[in-house]
C-alpha cells in the first residue's frame, strides 16, 4: 500500500479516478500472460499525458518506489509483473493514434494503442505496418516496442524494432527525451531509439512513438505444405532462400500442434502428417505468382507430401487464423502453458525441433514445437500444471536444456518474447557476463535508483526459469 | 610521443613492425577527410586479431591514454583526427571477409574490410549488401558500422544500421563482448549492437561484424528528370510517395551542383536547368518497368522538362557514377570543400533547399545542394577556403543556420555522416539537454576513463562548427 502523502502527490496529478488501489484492482494487475510469476502492487496509475507521466516519475523516483509500465500483459516473459511492488502505470488515456502522415510514409502514436488498429487503419490508406506479433489484436504498440515484439511477418518485412523513427520517452527522473523523427536518416548520437525498443520498460517509460509505414503489398498468396517429417520442411525452408526467394511468412508446425490446432480451428488439417510449413507470399501479382509456383516446385522437390496453393483469399486467411490460434488451442489442453521463443539460425531448425523433441523425453514432458521456421524463431511449449510441483521441476530442466542447445547452435534464448523476469538467469549465457556488466552499468546510467521495472532482465540468483519455489 | 614502457608494451603485443611512430606516420594519420581539423598522434598501431585489440586496450586503459579506431577515415564530421593524441588503431591486418553464409544470407567480415569489396563479393553469388555510401569504394564497413553511414539506396533498403546482425567488439577495459549472431530475431537484452552503430569509436573497438545480405534485386533502370525549379522536383518526390512507389534511389542535384559534376564527368547533363533528379529502380523486371513508366508519368505531370529512361544499363551506371563524383567534382573547384548532411522529413526537401539558398546568399558564401531526395538527407557544400578566415567565420554562420533550419522543420543536424568533432556543438539541438545528458552517461558506463575517440560525440566548450580559432 501507498504512505499516504506518496497517494496524494500522485492523484494530485492525475485525479483520485485514475489512481486504483482497491485489492480487486490490485489483483487484477498483479500478473501478466505469464504462468506462475504474481506480485500484487501498491497502485496502478493512468496517466493522461506525457506531462503527467513526468511529475508521476518524479514522485517515484524521490520515493525510490518501482514502476512498472504496462501495455496489455500479452508477454511472455514475466515481463509486466509487479514483482518488487510500487505503482503499474497503464495507458488506457494514453491510446490514440494521433497521425498518419502519408507523405513521410510515418504513423505517431500513443503507447496504449492497439497494435492490430493500428494495422487495420493504415491499410484503409493502401498502407502496410508489418510487425505481426500473433497477439496483436490486444498488444499494444508500446508493449510491442518495450519488448521488442517480433511476429510472423519478420523474416520478409523486420520486427518492431525495424519500424520504429523516433521515440518520446520519460526518464526515471521526469526529464522528458525525444529521438528521431520523421527521418529515414538520423545519426546525431547515440542509438537512444533502439536502446529503448526491447529494454522493457527498465529504462525509462514510452510515451510516444513515431512508425514508419509501407505501402500495403498489392495481394497475398498462401500455401500449405505437409511433410512425412521435419527434416524434409527444413529442407525446403533452406532451397527457397537458396533460390533467393523471401516469403512474407514462412510458418512451421510440429505433429502435435497441428493436432491440437485442427481440434481447436476445424479447418480441416491432416493431424497425421509430421510437420507442416504454412507459406505466404505477398507483393507485386506477378511476383507473387511466380513466387508461389517456384515453391511449390521446391516443397515437392524436397520432399513435401503435398503443396496446396489456397484457392481463395479467404482460405489463405483461414490457414494464417489457425496458425495464430496455435497458442490459444494449446492453452486448452492442460492447466498450465509455458511457450518458450529459442532462436537459431534458419540453418538449424530442424536440428533444433530435433533435439527439442529429444529434450522433452529425456525430461519426460510434453513439448509441442511450432514457430517461424523462416526466422529460426520457434515456440516450444510445455502443457504442464503448475501445482505439480515435482513435473514443474522437470519442465524447468527441459527448458534449460532447450536454451542450453540454442546457444550451441548459435542462437539466443529469446527472439521475440524478451528476457523479462523469467529468462534473466539466462541471459549471461547469450551475451556473456561480460555483456551482462555492461547492460548493468547501462540501466545505472538511466535509472541510478533502479525503479524502472526492477527484477527484469537482471537475475538476482539462482538460475531457475520457472519460480519452482516462491 | 609515447612513453618508452609504454611503447615496450604494445610493441611486446603487436611486434616492433605493427607500431609506427615516425614523424611522417604521425601526420599521416593526424588527419581525416573533414577539413580544418589537425592533430598529430602518439602512435599508430595495426592489431592482427581480436586478442591484440584486448590487450592494447588493457595497456591504454591503464595509462588513460586516447585510443581512436580508424577505417580509412573518410568520414566528414572530423570523427577520427585524434584530437587529443594517444594512439590510432587502424585496420590493415584485419581486412577480411570471413565468410558468406549462403543459407542464413549472412556475411562476417573485419571491421578493415573495404564496403565496395563486400558488395563486388556477395553480387558474385547472386546476393546483395545494400547500403552504399559514396565512398564506398574506400570506406571500410568498420568505419560505416561505426559513423552509421547510409548511402544512395537508403530510401528504399535502408542503411547500414539495417544490415548488421551481430557485432564483436572490445571494451576500453579489454573485455571482449560478443552481440547478436546469425539471427533474424533476438531480444536477449539491451541492444547494444544497435548502440555501437554510430557511436563514433567512443564506446569501444569492433572488431568483427555479421552483416544481414538479401537476394540481388534481378534487374535496375535508371531515370533522368528535368526541372526548371526545384519546387517540381520536390513535387514529383512527394507524388510518387503517395503512389506507393519505393524507388531504389531518388537523387536530387541543383544547379550549381549539376555544373561542376558535368564539367568534371562530362556526361551530358544539361547545365541550364533549375534541377534533376536522378531516379532508380531495382526489382524484378515486371515491376521495375511498371514503376518507370508511371514513375515518368508522374514526372512529368509535376513538372519536369523531360523525363527519359536511361536506354542501356551502361548509361544508366553513367548518370548514376556521375551523381556519386558530385563530391570530388566539387571538390576541385576551392582549395577547401565543407559538406554536410542536414537532413529533413521527406516532404520538406523543396522548402529546406530553398532555405540553403536563401542562407548562402545573406551570408555571401557559396553553396551547393545535392542529396538523397527521397529521404531528405542532403548535401549543402560550401566551397571556401579554410585560410581566409574571415570567410570561414561566414562558412560557420551559414551551417549554423543550415542546422538551426534543419531542426525547425523537424530534421536533424546529421543523418549519415555522424557528430564527431564537427558537429557535437550543436547534437543538443536535436536530442536536447536531456539527451546529452543520457549519451554522457552512456559514455561513462563503457568508458570511464574517457579514453574511446575523446573529444568527439560530446561538446567541449563553444558552438563552433568549423574550428575558426585554434
Amino acid at each position: 500500500m501507498l504512505k499516504q502523502d506518496v497517494r496524494d502527490q500522485l492523484t494530485a496529478i492525475v485525479g483520485e479516478e485514475n489512481l486504483l488501489d482497491s485489492q480487486q484492482d490490485l489483483i487484477a494487475y498483479s500478473y501478466d500472460s505469464t504462468p506462475d510469476f504474481q506480485e500484487l502492487p501498491d497502485a496502478v496509475i493512468k496517466p493522461r499525458h506525457t506531462e503527467d507521466v513526468s511529475a508521476i516519475m518524479k514522485v517515484l523516483n524521490e520515493e525510490k518506489l518501482p514502476l512498472v509500465p504496462r501495455g496489455n500483459a500479452t508477454n511472455l516473459c514475466a515481463g509486466t509483473t509487479p514483482l518488487e511492488g510500487g505503482v503499474v502505470m497503464i495507458f488506457n488515456h494514453m491510446n490514440k493514434l494521433l497521425e498518419i502522415d502519408e507523405e513521410n510514409l510515418t504513423a505517431t502514436v500513443q503507447p496504449g494503442l492497439i497494435t492490430q488498429d493500428l494495422i487495420t487503419e493504415v491499410e484503409t490508406r493502401g498502407l502496410f505496418y508489418a510487425p505481426d506479433p500473433s497477439s496483436m489484436k490486444i498488444s499494444t504498440i508500446g508493449g510491442n516496442i518495450n519488448e521488442g515484439s517480433g511476429g510472423l511477418r519478420g523474416l520478409k518485412y523486420g520486427v518492431t524494432r525495424d519500424y520504429v523513427m523516433g521515440l518520446e520517452f520519460v526518464m526515471p527522473n521526469g526529464d522528458i527525451v525525444r529521438t528521431g523523427g520523421k527521418l529515414a536518416k538520423d545519426v546525431a548520437g547515440y542509438d537512444l531509439t533502439r536502446l529503448m525498443i526491447g529494454s522493457e520498460g527498465t529504462l525509462g517509460v514510452l510515451t510516444e512513438a513515431t512508425m514508419k509505414l509501407i505501402p500495403k503489398p498489392e495481394t497475398k498468396k498462401t500455401m500449405l505444405a505437409l511433410y512425412h517429417n521435419l527434416e524434409s520442411a527444413g529442407d525446403t525452408v533452406s532451397t527457397i532462400i537458396a533460390n533467393k526467394i523471401i516469403p512474407a511468412t514462412l510458418e512451421f508446425l510440429d505433429q502435435p500442434t497441428i493436432r491440437v490446432v485442427e481440434d481447436f480451428a476445424q479447418i480441416g488439417l491432416p493431424t497425421d502428417v509430421g510437420a507442416i510449413l504454412l507459406i505466404e507470399q505477398d507483393g507485386p501479382p506477378e511476383v507473387v505468382d511466380r513466387d508461389m509456383v517456384k515453391m511449390k516446385e521446391i516443397c515437392e522437390q524436397t520432399g513435401a507430401m503435398s503443396a496446396d496453393i489456397a484457392a481463395t483469399p479467404e482460405e489463405g486467411a483461414a490457414l494464417t487464423a489457425a496458425r495464430r490460434s496455435a497458442l490459444s488451442a494449446l492453452a486448452r489442453m492442460k492447466p498450465t502453458t509455458i511457450l518458450e521463443d529459442a532462436t537459431v539460425p534458419r540453418s538449424k531448425v530442424a536440428e533444433m525441433v530435433r533435439a527439442i523433441e529429444e529434450i522433452a523425453e529425456k525430461n519426460n514432458v510434453e513439448i509441442c514445437t511450432f514457430g517461424h521456421a523462416g526466422d529460426g524463431n520457434l515456440h516450444p511449449t510445455c502443457m504442464t500444471d503448475a501445482r505439480d510441483r515435482e513435473e514443474m521441476k522437470r519442465v524447468e530442466q527441459a527448458f534449460e536444456d532447450i536454451f542450453a542447445k540454442a546457444i550451441e547452435l548459435g542462437g539466443t534464448i529469446t527472439g521475440e518474447h524478451g528476457v523479462g523476469a523469467m529468462k534473466s538467469p539466462y541471459l549471461s549465457w547469450k551475451v556473456g557476463d561480460t555483456g551482462v556488466n555492461v547492460m548493468r552499468e547501462i540501466k545505472k546510467a538511466f535509472d541510478p535508483n533502479n525503479i524502472m521495472n526492477p527484477g527484469k532482465m537482471f537475475a538476482k540468483d539462482e538460475k531457475f526459469r520457472v519460480v519452482v519455489e516462491k
